[in-house]
């Protein structure tokens, strides 16, 4: 490597006169090429879908990419890849090719275009260009300046725990510990944060690493899924990832205050494994439980790209996308022929820590801008994260070395039963009418380091999109001293012995670009009003009303319970048939305590989402990720936030909402040594927009359908005591398809 | 009828003296009885269980109580009864009578008692007394004051219709609509409300009803489950239940004002119906959804007594009661053999409207005193409204001739898949572990002339219990002008031409008696706090903490999102082992606009619970309903805001949480002629209750065990679009039982 990363730089610019800039440079022209979706041509060009606009990156593509990345430098420049990704066009040429390709017509083709994130190989030179791959050219590159840092990524995770593992100030740290014989350390990369403080030698202009370091049970160490979280070690290397230089260590506090003591021998705790040999006994009294669909699943499936789906169910259709930082986009949802979404996903993530003591202080992960929902998606298993009849999306994104990679099984499809979705008995007949509500889910999960995230859209058959996010996995730990164990810690929980877990909070912010009953749509705010009390109009003080309110003005706008204040998206131009309302759809947010961190600390700069439950901004090309492009070591002054603060008067059809949400993380001993899930739900759901019910013609649920299987015959025969038990499958379906109930 | 009813009364106490004085005459002493729980005697007695103090009331001591009641009164008294249910013993009795149950001796019998309420035929005389059952004798008996007023009741509603519908000044009010030849008008007589408004010749010191008139679609008059509320009509007679007289007849405004015109000529407009064969067309490609459980389900029910069950299932183990008011109750609940709950229940439900205008101004709904969530329960159908392995309890209420009626199907239980519970992949190793969550539901369902609600108690295998209630059915519907369909209404929405839905609130309390880790809790507030910017202790401006803050005094609280506030029920004596805090659970609830109407009002006064999410009260005996006892046009003062008026200091032991949630309902056109389900959940989580996650030891999920099919093999093959069909569930069944996955 001798290319320092100056060498050749044909195009430089600030950040700051370019981040919302890169798709100006888009060639917007149509270009001849007839590949279109609907036709084909019979020409030995790839499959006709490759060239649909909103299709992920195929193989061919990403290598295509990195291949004109590398031929725009001289031979033998090597480059660490991070991001290889789709650019997505322009909504003024988007929309017109979508509406041409949903009206059966020839959509006039858009250049497919790369936008890719890279280092010069072992340097901190940083660059962003965008790959023209219609055209076969690089359209533009750019050196980003200082503050601005890339992703981290797996293949650094491993060679960082590796170098520092080495080093031998770190082994002459850890000898202080005096640890067992055998003792396996291990060290967990986190990303740096940022503090803005020049902190001897070093100032965070340059992408480190803060290593948290930890050892599998020392009784157990050969068990490489041993849950090294339960034994934390107070030694911290940063470390420089492009490097692998060793910056300097720090040494954690384990008491109650800011104090650092020198490193002492560690005192022997028990284990705690989450792993399910590991256990004393696994529970044996949980009968199994199958979802079975014997004349296969109601959803469709079809190729829009290379690698992109279209998805069919129940009047819903969409596109799936799947990228590096996102994961799973929804695009161009529709339902029932009439438009809804343009663009649904997982914007930004921020998971903001509580000690304010030095490391701790700067502990604030962005998992998808610091990492990525798509490359850190699971490839999720059949019958362990699935249940039912599934259908796997796979993605492909790209390694370092700026060649494809595979990413199976990224995203499951699948149906659910989710309980009754609307019943009534008329009480003068006795007639029941019964309907369940059934849901399709998508659903990814995302591991980074410690953590899970499990994360789903759900659509359902009244008309709802449901965003679920579960958080799960194990708690970011840290070591205390063993004789605090039983003493209430100011920042944290004990959740084992000698086993802090700091307080932290979780925001997440969903982008919602919306398209209700076609764009144009505006947001309003309706709020629950009491009427004053009137002889005439309100005379026993009983009267309510609902006020509604535009959202005229780009900026942050907080929920409200106390005035049932609720937003709600909706497009004046089109009336419901019934009332004349506008046709909307309301969007139900989970309140959230907003952020902890004052307003002057780095934690809130960056976080530029984490202070409102709404943010509406008018629609902005590139404005896509609510912390900004690059959130690792961020320093804010990009988001959600700053645009939002442009204060843009909104008219029709600008809006895009961006909700948050979250969790305050206060954990419990429960949450040890991994958590049970924490859910949350953010519910988009129709208002006026339908004429009635949209599940009014969902089948009543039946029995000969339904095939349920009643436990209590036998035992009010026999009229005492007894444990249940139902025998095989195959005999009771046979004699439940029959007639009774329904 | 020639009984006045002041006739021969032995006792009579005003309602002040006597509402919290039931139990206060309970013999508590022992009697020589020995046909406890666990031993049998041989005896020709009952089943020992039909002993046990928590059993519901059997058929024989229903037909007891009501023949102790008549005898009680001059032969050829006739009594209507309303009510008569088990009377619990006091706490002091029944918590060493449960210890001793659980510690397998013998307990020291306790008498059973019933509680009932009843009016002599076709008076306004009303009556509550107190039967011992054991004794065979009436224990007391009190006539009730004015403005106390028992629920209405299904053979009241039958009558009322009837007797409006011949009356003829209701005739000729109707007469005047010119409605088509055929219609078939139907009225659906409604809780009366309250309004302290003497109103002409009439006070409501009487028990009333408040009738709405609708007609069935007159084009289709024979289909006697046409949906009438599509058809409001503005004639509302007001008649007495007792004597079935007609009191008056209100004309109800149709404006958008207070202003009320005389009837005139019906206007045709479409029919909304909401049977299947009345739609266009239902969907056909919703395939069947099973859910199957080969090996039989993990609970088992045994009875405790005639009517009562005991539930196991996962570690946890509760009694089942099921009575005329609150239906579904929950005793004794405990995991693991460590009490956590003595007693659950949905305690009280108020629906509020918005519309100030006579007579809507006093539609304020008490589904569980006005009627009965236990007499208005659901006969749950296998296949419809549950679906998997199902058991199905059943209830026995009384009718108002004092004679059982069987009640069957009221309660439904199944498990379900809820998704994932867990999950961890070592990012190291590639080894994930997942642990999908199990859930046991019992479900209730009740329909209240127009609307249902779905009911539902959820434990799962991480220690969580969750109270759901899902609202569906039918919106109340009053007539609008047709002129004015498209114009907005200042308290409803229009939902289909001439219908107009009124604005209204739902409010649920949850009553919850704790016994974490035992008797002796206490209710803590958690708050995270900033900590101040501080140049040592927070020098980033990052820190914050958790402030706790006892519940010490009886009363109304809060919500907070802004300071993340958390109630947590905990026991102050028991220290998890982990981390020596003191154990407990959290309640989380979601939040609400809380009533709108003014604290001057009728709706405020009575709904003593719609005006604060949480209220704390000291247990007191007979203090189980937030309403109070008789919510049927009652006029407040009695209720847990009256009782947390007492500002009673608060001990361990003392505190009885009622945790309040609700629906703003602003009706969308989609809420008809149906409404798809408005799900509302309150959690019930422990913290620092266990030593670990307490779903460690389920077993990891597997495709062994789940047998999940793969729906994309075939289509990747093909490698091109197709819709998706999986065979037979046999044959799918044996080919997925296999190895791979897990």
């Amino acid at each position: 490597m001798t290319l320092n990363g100056d060498a050749k730089l044909p195009e430089a610019a600030t950040p700051e006169g370019r981040v919302n800039g890169i798709t100006k440079d888009t060639n917007g022209a149509p270009t001849a090429a007839t590949n279109d979706f609907t036709t084909t041509n019979g020409s030995p060009s790839p499959p006709a879908y490759q060239s649909h606009p909103l299709g992920p990156l195929s193989r061919g593509e990403i290598a295509q990419s990195s291949g004109l990345i590398r031929a725009y430098w001289p031979a033998g420049t090597e480059c660490h890849f991070k991001v290889i990704t789709l650019l997505e066009p322009a909504k003024a040429q988007l929309i017109p090719y979508l509406a041409a390709e949903r009206a059966g017509q020839s959509p006039v083709d858009i250049d497919r275009r790369a936008f890719v994130v890279y280092y010069f190989k072992g340097t901190h030179n940083l660059h962003e260009a965008v790959v023209n791959l219609t055209q076969n050219k690089v359209e533009s590159n750019v050196k980003l300046g200082p503050f601005i840092h890339a992703n981290g990524d797996g293949e650094e995770l491993v060679a960082v725990e590796k170098a520092l593992l080495a080093h031998p100030d770190v082994q002459a740290e850890i000898a202080k510990l005096k640890l067992p014989d055998g003792a396996e350390v291990v060290a967990d990369p986190w990303i740096y944060g940022s503090d803005g403080v020049k902190d001897g030698k070093f100032y965070d202009d340059k992408r480190v690493m803060q290593c948290f370091l930890y050892m599998r049970d020392p009784q157990n160490s050969s068990e490489a899924d041993s849950c090294h979280y339960a034994f934390p070690l107070p030694i911290s290397p940063v470390v420089d990832p492009a490097t692998l230089e060793l910056i300097r260590i720090d040494i954690m506090p384990t008491g109650l205050d800011e104090k650092v003591k020198a490193v002492q021998p560690w005192q022997p705790v028990p284990p705690s494994e989450y792993i399910p040999e590991a256990q004393p006994q696994l529970r044996t009294d949980l009968k199994p439980l199958r979802v079975v669909q014997p004349e296969g699943a109601s959803f469709a499936v079809e190729n829009f790209s290379e690698m992109g789906k279209l998805l069919r169910w129940q009047k819903w259709n969409f596109k799936v996308g799947f990228n590096q930082r996102e994961g799973m986009v929804l695009y161009d949802v529709h339902y029932d022929n009439k438009p809804l979404f343009y663009r649904l996903s997982l914007s930004d993530m921020s998971i903001p820590y509580a000690d304010p003591r030095h490391p701790f202080h700067r502990k604030a992960a962005f998992d998808l801008g610091d990492a990525g929902a798509g490359i850190m998606a699971n490839n999720l298993q059949l019958g362990c994260d699935c249940l039912g009849s599934i259908y796997y999306i796979s993605g492909v994104l790209s390694g370092s070395d700026g060649q494809p990679v595979d990413m199976p099984n990224v995203i499951c499809v699948h149906e659910q039963d989710a309980g009754i979705g609307w019943k009534h008995t008329n009480y003068r007949t006795n007639r029941a009418v019964v309907v369940r509500q059934r849901e399709l889910v998508l659903q990814t999960i995302l591991t980074v380091s410690n953590y899970e995230y499990i994360l789903s859209f759900i659509f359902n058959t009244a008309g709802d999109v449901t965003y679920e996010a579960r958080a799960t996995g194990i708690l970011s730990t840290q070591p205390l001293d063993l004789d605090l164990t039983t003493t209430p810690h100011p920042y944290g929980t004990v959740v084992h012995p000698g086993v802090l877990a700091g307080f932290h909070q979780h925001f997440f912010s969903l982008r919602i670009d919306p398209m209700i009953a076609g764009h144009g749509n505006s947001i309003i705010c309706d709020e629950a009003v009491p009427l004053p009390r009137d002889a005439k109009l309100n005379p026993h003080g009983v009267g309510f009303t609902v006020k509604h309110t535009e959202i005229d003005t780009s900026g942050g706008y907080d929920l409200d319970a106390s005035r049932n204040r609720v937003y709600r998206i909706l497009n004046p131009a089109v009336r419901n048939p019934v009332n004349g309302a506008a046709v909307g759809y309301k969007v139900m947010v989970p309140p959230m305590q907003t952020i902890l961190a004052d307003t002057d600390s780095f934690h809130y700069k960056r976080a530029e989402f984490a202070d409102r439950s709404i943010y509406v901004t008018k629609y902005a090309e590139g404005e896509l990720y609510a912390g900004g492009l690059y959130t690792n070591q961020s320093r804010g002054g990009t988001g959600v936030r700053s645009w939002a603060d442009r204060k843009d008067t909104l008219r029709a059809g600008d809006p895009v909402m961006w909700v948050q949400f979250g969790i305050n993380h206060i954990p419990r001993v429960e949450d040890f040594p991994v958590m049970p899930v924490e859910t949350l739900r953010v519910m988009l759901r129709p208002v006026n927009f339908f004429d009635k019910n949209p599940a009014l013609d969902v089948p009543p649920s039946t029995q000969a359908v339904n095939c349920s299987v009643a436990l209590n015959r036998d035992e009010e025969v026999a009229g005492k005591m007894q444990g249940l038990s139902v025998g095989g499958v195959n005999g009771k379906l046979a004699e439940c398809c029959g007639t009774h109930g329904g």
